[in-house]
Parts: structure tokens; C-alpha cells; sequence
């Protein structure tokens, strides 16, 4: 049955889930089509609201509640028409008729809707491991705003002064800088060896000292099994291996799973996440059935491969084409790169594309360079440097990937960067982008600029890259590891084994290096490295940059740098410029800091 | 003559002029070419300097004047092993002896200099007409620090409290700002209609009220005759018709000019704006002088024409750009966009691609549309509304060009849209792109992805646009011009004529509109009216949307709506959440403005 725009057969549109891509779809169902019948069930209170701003309102820093509850069925009913039923849950499909079973939580009765299309929309729900304990009255999860309210009650009226948040995901540690900011001592607890899965382990080592500076206890690689009464009264939470770790809450973040159940005992086809499997039309194996959105697992542009992708601009995205395709349009969603982005206290931290660990598990060809530029101009107040992590393909430059640590200016270069992957640029392009510059936004070579300019480098050949993961591997007598940075910087912290020739001294000094020998040249970031790699390449030695310098080197041997250089550095700079209100006063703290 | 990297071939390569480009391109050179000799002459003092920033040091944004000197000659030549050679003018070039003529202002002395390759990055100078008075001492223009100090100078010694500046480009904005934040009373004179002639005349119009609202005076489309002495000893600003203004000193920045005369000189040829012009390969007449910069003309990749774009990012590139050519690679530099920012007290402006003047001038068939998104999610605090116009091909959907104007997030919306420029995107890829979400930062539906759908709605033929513009062709007795605001906004101000049925009345009331009649809707933004448009249509009604909406009507109706709606709330959300300490105070503040 196709439906064009103003047809005079009015059908019946049934979309189960109103928020995010239910909403969505509703809305353009409506401008599409102004006499179908549509009817959106929601299992909750609230229709549309901001789910992703839940632990801001917890934290306080989104203080109304108000504004998380972007619509009212009320006010979404009289804009568009749609016959919004709120605790209402759909509870079976009987696709043989067409219709869907209602449980009204109001009434406790049940009803059948008949539908002419299907509109799956239930999102995804907090993992909920059988672990003893796990259901206790100090041991919470966040997805609904009731489940806010019920933390934020709890915090309010018990006064905790301790809790631990299990999982280092994007709620996990939402979570755990809401509840520090409110004055709690907080230990993370994380099953792999590092937060923000979404994140390769050098770029997630940022986050780890950053929230170790902001006094948080950190604890990776380790696995909860279970939570209990402390013999003082307070909750235990416990680890594999005995440890015990003593609070007054704990708070679950460990996941979430596609709520593909009533999809599944509809009998529609569910991928190997659990999550409901789509075409590009977003039919289900049913044709009359869509599914948008968190219960729906996504093509991978980059790696090619399926990955459940909760993020709410696809499920957003793809509401509106689910409409579409319904009004008898031609729609393709072809996939996704998985943009997405976390302020964690200070840092803010995005990626798009592909990471490596995935490109790796893939096999898909790539090379990879790290840049440390500047938010915005060096000279105008309240420039702050960043770490990007570019990868790329070693053949035709073809943008994979990137992630960026920062703490200003971030958000910016990921969206500019997740627009050439998606237009398929190539590092090659990136130098040639005309961003915007005035001083306080950017620099006449941007961020983005200078990442093109790197990885350009190393596609063209003129400087070849080593990682600081591979020195072990390549450190033998035939090597020799040169680090061109000043004295004093050599002298603070250097590799094991390195020789120390100044890049300013360089060009008097390049006989005291030994011939035949492969540079391993290095620097703090890279630049004067690559300098010094071009000068000593047209004196006839092979040489090898190491690309993003001692910086990451630190970042990937956390065990032997505890501190990456610089960044206690980026937290001063950034407390200076926040915080202090005299400029006088500035200038003293930066002198005492120096 | 090809130098490949490595070559055994020393060549001397002079560059003339050593900020942004010129030291751009030594520095790459050098890392290209360990060998060769490599001369920069400059004029001036200082090389590399922050000229974009010289207006911040003058108004005190930017504390210290050696933040301004990003390199000295002492450093970038122990660094690149470059010849900086300050207070050195080339005042001749020898195009048969491939020599230039220097002359050395530290001792009088002159010489020549021989070249393999000569690098032309003189840059642009301020515009100086032959006004009367012009050259008098409180008169002062600004393109060097030495010119800043003796603003500085002159503001910190004879405590001026008034000033005129003359011309509302860049520099005029940041001129007239930075007197204003220094506490002096400020008058902006501009020749033309609008400031920003970047912008088109309404989205300039905001920059107009945002300045009156900060206190500034405006006078445009009045032209500046002279400068004298008024008869109480202060200076005296004469316009066209004879009208003076008083005041303690004026600010001339007309405009810039390329300072093609050694070029000129040479017998290079120039284009019609004056400038050089050079080949893709940054080459002039001769192709062994190369010209980058301000100096040159530029392909304006949208409109096909050639124009003067003065902007310190094309240069940095070209820089690069030149010196890998006169390394033996091949470059095509193929034009710009010339995109750009700038920021005035609260508000920021900036654009991409041909504006819409631009493209009426180049005949090139285009269509428009204006969104009103949200800086980031609306429940997230600080949230501010922006305005932008997206110009696209009404036959394809290729984006053009865009402007924007708001207070937070222009910066990275511009450069996304000047990536998928860049990359040949339609307006049907920008709902497409996945740009990072999370409260802080943007929405789930980014204000790049709203504009793509906005812009998609018209091409694909959903809603059909009318222009505010438009309407007085568009009025008579077959038109019925609809009001779907509320009562209470239409009771403040509407276009004359309009009839109001706010949009969630228009299902019940819609028999209450003539028939027949093409139907122009119009809410405050464009959105409303959109769903109305979508509505009627189905009833069976002619509908178009005015792009836009009522604030777009008023931006384009200055006499006859005094005030944009909803800019003075802009300036006070911005001003509460920047100065209001508390929440407490926010809410009261709001709630006495609303």
C-alpha cells in the first residue's frame, strides 16, 4: 500500500515508543499525511523528553525538571494531531491480523489496535546483570526520569557521602561527575581496561588521569560481582576476587540492550546484538513492521559491520525516513559513523567513524596520526590544546575515523570531521578546508588543518611514522632513538635509551649521530620530531617520526609516565581562565604554576 | 628548474614579506629543502605576527603585546635556518637579472639581491583616500602593531571620550567594538547600507540592532568628505551634505587594497580589483615569481569570479601551497569560498560560499531558506537561538553558500557547512550528517541537519517558499496572507493585513479561510507555518511559506519593525547567564524581562 502526500485513504499508523524516533516519526507522519490515523503508545508518563539530559538534571545543573519533558501529549496531540496514549504498553504483535495487544497501566485493561504500519520504537534499556544484591533499594539505574527522581530523593534525604558507579560508558561516567559534583567521593568500576569503549586506550588514558585529578577513584579491568550490607550498615560492593568496596550507593551503568522483546516474540529477525535487524527502508523481516532507533542495530559505514549504535540523532534520523517510507517515498539509510560526544568534567571527549580497535578486528587497511593543536588562537586568551587522533586509509587517504580529547573546541572539529567522512574526503582535503578564523575561534591553520597537513605528510612519504606502542619492536642495534627537544624538557622525562640532540641545534650537531643507523626521532608532540626527520632524510639518514610525540608515548605507558605531560597543565589553564576573576590574579597563579 | 626534495641543486628562494603567508611558505620550503638559501625581506619589524589580532591588544582582550609576536627572526631562523632580513623593503624587482632591489631601512643602504625563485606576500594596506584633513593626528588607521601602539597611546594619554570610525568591515566592527569596550562613545560611519558586506543586507540587519542595543551609533549609507578641526579645538568629522560629527578622534578602516605596486612595477599583470593575478599554480605573469596572499586575486569557487579575498587562512595555504610547487610538486590551488567569522560585543558572525548579492550578480540560479535552531539542546542551560540563511541550486540541491549570525555555536555550524560545500554536498546530505550530540554541545537534530531539512522540504517540492521580500508583489485579491502565531504574538506586532488562526486552531478553523486564494503563511520562524502549509495543502488550499518567518520579515523591514523579535532576548539570556552569579537571580531577572 503506498500513501502519497494528501491520498483519500486515511490508514492507521501505530508507533510504539514516544520518544526520540517515535516522536519523530509521528510529527512527520502528520505533515506527510493529515488524515492518517496515528496513534503512539508509551509505556512511561512522558512523551519526548530529553533522556540524554537525565544526569544533568540529576547533578543539578539542568535544575528544572520542567525542561526535560520537551512535550506534553497534550500539546503534541493539538501541533500534530496524534492520538497519544501514555502508559500504554504494547505487549504482543499478532501480525497475522495486524494488530498489537495493549496493557493500560491506567486501567489495567487490555485492548487490540489494529494497524496498517508498525512503527517499533522502544529503545534500549539499562543492562541489568543477576548479580546478588543487584536489585536493593541502594543500587540504582538511570534511564527514566522517575529513576532520577528516585536518585535524586535518595541523595537528598540519606545524604551519602560515598558511592560507586559501575561501567565507564557515557552514563557511567555522566553518573559519576554528577554525583562528585555533588560532593560525593566516587570510585568507578570498570570490566575493561579502560573507559569509553567508543575510544582507542591511548586517547581513553586522558579521561582516566583526568578524573583521577578530580579525585576520583578509578578502578579498570575489574568486575563487580555482587552488592551487600557492609558489617557498619553501608552497601559493599563486591569484586571479583573478594575486594570489598564500602559506600552508601552504588549506581549501574553497565550497558544497554535492545528492548527487542516484543519484537523477537513476534518472531521478527534479530541480529547477533539481540538487536531488531532492518533493511534500508527500516522494515523489519516484516514489511508492514519498522523499527527506529536503539532497538535496531546499525551498518558500520566504515567497518562495514553491523554494531548496535544508541545514539539519539540516528534513531532521530531515522524516524523521519521510517514516515517518509511509509507516505510511499523512496528512503535509504545506508548506516552510520556513530558521531558522538561526552563532557567529563573539564574534558570533552568525541569520536567519529571508526576506532582502531574496530578497524583492527575489521581488517581494514589503516595508518593513523595524532596532532595536539590549539582550541583557537595561541595568542588570545583561553586557547587550550587538544589531542586528535586521525586514522586513514594508507592507500588513497580516505578518512576512517577520529577521536579527539579536549576541553575546548572539540565538539567543533569532530563535526567537521564526521562531515568530510561522511562526504568521503581524504586527508589529502582536509588541509584545503576553509574553516572559519578570527582568533577567538580558530587559527588560520586550524585543528583540522594541521591534521590533514600530518597525515598528508605521511600518505605523500615524506616522513614515515612509528607509534610508541611499536618501540619495543623496533629498538635493536640498528636503531637509534633521538629526542630533539630542549634539555631542560629532556631532563623533567625522557624514553629509556634516548639520545638528546636540541631541533635548534640540530643542524650543528647531526654528525655526533652514528650512520647507517634508522632515526627513531621523537619530541613532545611531533612537529619539531618531523622537522628534525626532513633535515636529517636530505642529509642521507632513514628516519621515522614518532607520531603525537612523548605526549602519547605517556598516554600509551601509563605504567611507566603516571602524568601526561601537559595535561595538569590544560585543568590550570582552564581553572585560570574560569575561575579567576582579575587578570592580576591570573598572572600570579600562572607564574607559581610555572 | 625543478628542485626535488633531497636535490643536490642549492637554490636561492627570496621571499618578499614575512607574515602569514610569506612565513608559511619559508618554513615549508625549508622542511622540502634542506639546501637551499632561503631570504625573507621584510618591511616591517616584526615577522609572523598576530595581525588578526592587533584590535584585541588595542582594546585590552589581548593583555600582552609579545603574545602578538609569534615568532622573532632570532627563532624561526635557529629553528628553519631561514635569512630574515627586518626593516628591509624591496623596492624594485629585476625581472632580466632575476634579482630584487632591497633597500635596508636600518642603515639607508641598498643592494641587490639575486633569486632562482621570488615569493611575492606583501599582503593588503589600508585604504587612504585623498580625504581632506586624513593625515592629521587623530586620525589614525590600523594595520601594524606600531599603528595599535599608537592608538593606545593616544586613548591612554589624552583621554578621548568620543570616536568616529570610518568604514563597518572586519576591522571597522573590531575598531568600533574595542573603543567601545574601552568606555568611549562610538559612531560608525559606512558608505554603504549595511556593515559586513559579506552579509546580506537582512542578516546584516541584526549586526545593526545588536550594535544599537550595545550602545553604538550607526550611520549608514553616509559618506565621510574630511576631518578638520571643530571650533572648540576637538576634531571634526564632515559627511556628505555637510552634516559634522564631533568627536576626540576617528578610526579610518576603509578597506584594504592589495599592495600590488612592486608587482605592478615589475610589469606583472594585475586584475581589475588591482591585485595580482596568478595561475593555479600561485604563479604571476612570470613563473618564476609566485604571489600568495592579499596581494592576489582569488577564484571564487562558487560564483566563478575572480575577487579580492583578504583572509589570513587563504594565505597560510597558499604559502604551503607555493612552496611545494617551487619544490617541483604539483599543486592546483583552485580557488576559495572565502569563509569567515567575526565577533561583535555578544554576537557572532560569520559565512561560507556566495552570498546571495554575490550570486544575483553571477547569475547563478539559486534559492534560499532561513532556520532559527538552538545553539545546543533547549534543556540544557545557555541555549540561544541563531539565525541562518542556507543558499542552495533549486535545480540539484548543492549548497552555495551560508551566513549565520547568533551568539554561541556559529563558529562550528559555518565550518561544517563550509566542509560540505567544500565537498560538492546537496542540501539532501545535511539532515544526513552525524554531528556529535550531547546536551552541551548540540541536539539530537543539529541546527546544520534542520537547515538541510528545511532546504530538502523545498526542493523536493513539500512546502513552496515566499520571501519577506516578496510580498508586495504577492498581495492582492487572490492571496489571503495567514498569521498562525498565537493571539498574544499577533497582538504585538504582525504584517499589516495578515489574518490570524494560530496553528492549534487551524484544524477546527481552516473552513474560515477563503478558498481560492493562494494562501501566504507565515509564523515567527517559519516552522509553524510550515506545518500549516502542509496542512492547508492537504485541504486542498495553494499554500507558501514565508522562509523565515516574522523575525526574517522584520530583519527585512528595518523602518518599519524597529526591532528584530527575540534579539534583545538574546543579548539578555546570553547577558544572565553570563553575569548572573546565582540561579536564583537568573530566574528573577527572566522573570521580570518576560
Amino acid at each position: 500500500m503506498s500513501m502519497n502526500s494528501g491520498s483519500q485513504h486515511p490508514a492507521t499508523i501505530v508507533i510504539v515508543g514516544g520518544v526520540a524516533g517515535g516522536a519523530s516519526c509521528a510529527a512527520r507522519m502528520r505533515r506527510l499525511h493529515e488524515d492518517a490515523q496515528i496513534i503512539m503508545f508509551e509505556r512511561g508518563e512522558h512523551i519526548s523528553f530529553a533522556s540524554c539530559g537525565i544526569s544533568y538534571y540529576l547533578s543539578g545543573e539542568i535544575q528544572e525538571r520542567r525542561k526535560l519533558l520537551i512535550q506534553t501529549p497534550e500539546r503534541f496531540n493539538a501541533r500534530f494531531n496524534v492520538d497519544v496514549r501514555i502508559k500504554s504498553e504494547v505487549i504482543a504483535i499478532h501480525r497475522a491480523t495486524k494488530s498489537v495487544e495493549v496493557l493500560d497501566h491506567k486501567t489495567g485493561q487490555q485492548y487490540r489496535q489494529h494497524y496498517d504500519k508498525l512503527v517499533l520504537s522502544p529503545g534500549a534499556a539499562p543492562v541489568r546483570p543477576p548479580l546478588p544484591g543487584i536489585d536493593g533499594e541502594r543500587v540504582f539505574f538511570l534511564r527514566s526520569i522517575e529513576d532520577a527522581d528516585r536518585i535524586k530523593a535518595y541523595v537528598q534525604d540519606a545524604y551519602p557521602r560515598s558511592a560507586v558507579v559501575v561501567g565507564g560508558g557515557f552514563i557511567g561516567l555522566e553518573m559519576a561527575e554528577g554525583l562528585r559534583n555533588l560532593g560525593l567521593d566516587v570510585t568507578l568500576v570498570e570490566m575493561a581496561g579502560q573507559v569509553m569503549l567508543q575510544l582507542d586506550e591511548e586517547l581513553a588514558e586522558f579521561v582516566h588521569q583526568h578524573m583521577k585529578l578530580k579525585g576520583m577513584k578509578l578502578l579498570l579491568g575489574r568486575r563487580v560481582e555482587g552488592f551487600g550490607d557492609a558489617p557498619d550498615g553501608r552497601l559493599a560492593v563486591t569484586l571479583q576476587g573478594g575486594q570489598e568496596l564500602i559506600c552508601d550507593m552504588a549506581v549501574c551503568a553497565i550497558g544497554v540492550k535492545p528492548e527487542a522483546a516484543l519484537a523477537r516474540e513476534a518472531g521478527l529477525e534479530l541480529g547477533p546484538h539481540g538487536a531488531v535487524i532492518v533493511n534500508r527502508q527500516l522494515q523489519t523481516s516484516d514489511p508492514d513492521i519498522y523499527a527506529i532507533g536503539d532497538v535496531t542495530e546499525t551498518h558500520d559505514l566504515i567497518a562495514g559491520v553491523m554494531r548496535h549504535m544508541p545514539l539519539a540523532g540516528i534513531a532521530n534520523k531515522q524516524g523521519r525516513l521510517a514516515a517518509d517510507h511509509i507516505a510511499g517515498r523512496q528512503i535509504a539509510f545506508d548506516g552510520a559513523l556513530g558521531t558522538s560526544i561526552v563532557r567529563i568534567f573539564d574534558l570533552v571527549v568525541a569520536g567519529t567513524g571508526a576506532n582502531e580497535k574496530t578497524l583492527r578486528g575489521s581488517n581494514v587497511a589503516h595508518e593513523k596520526s595524532y596532532t595536539h593543536p590549539a582550541s583557537h588562537a595561541g595568542y588570545f586568551p583561553g586557547a587550550v590544546p587538544m589531542v586528535m587522533k586521525l586514522l586513514f586509509s594508507p592507500d588513497d587517504g580516505r578518512i576512517l575515523g577520529a577521536q579527539i580529547v579536549g576541553v575546548d573546541g572539540v565538539d567543533k572539529r569532530i563535526d567537521v570531521l564526521a562531515t568530510a567522512t561522511y562526504a568521503g574526503l581524504t586527508v589529502h582535503d582536509l588541509p584545503k578546508l576553509e574553516l572559519a578564523y578570527a582568533p577567538q575561534f580558530g587559527s588560520a591553520k586550524d585543528a583540522v588543518n594541521i591534521a590533514g597537513y600530518v597525515a598528508d605528510n605521511v600518505v605523500e612519504g615524506d616522513v614515515e611514522l612509528f607509534h610508541a606502542d611499536e618501540l619495543p619492536a623496533l629498538i635493536d642495534n640498528d636503531t637509534f632513538l633521538l629526542d630533539v627537544r630542549t634539555a631542560g624538557e629532556f631532563d623533567r622525562g625522557h624514553i629509556n635509551g634516548a639520545a638528546n640532540i636540541p631541533i635548534d641545534n640540530l643542524r650543528d650537531r647531526w654528525q655526533e649521530i652514528p650512520t647507517g643507523k634508522l632515526l627513531l626521532v621523537y619530541c613532545l608532540t611531533g612537529i619539531r620530531s618531523y622537522l628534525a626527520c626532513r633535515i636529517l632524510r636530505q642529509k642521507g639518514f632513514r628516519t621515522r617520526n614518532m607520531s603525537g610525540g612523548y605526549v602519547i608515548y605517556c598516554a600509551m605507558n601509563p605504567l611507566e609516565c603516571p602524568e601526561i605531560p601537559g595535561l595538569r597543565r590544560w585543568q590550570r589553564l582552564l581553572a585560570l581562565e574560569t575561575f579567576c576573576s582579575t587578570p592580576e590574579e591570573r598572572k600570579t597563579l600562572r607564574r607559581t604554576d610555572e
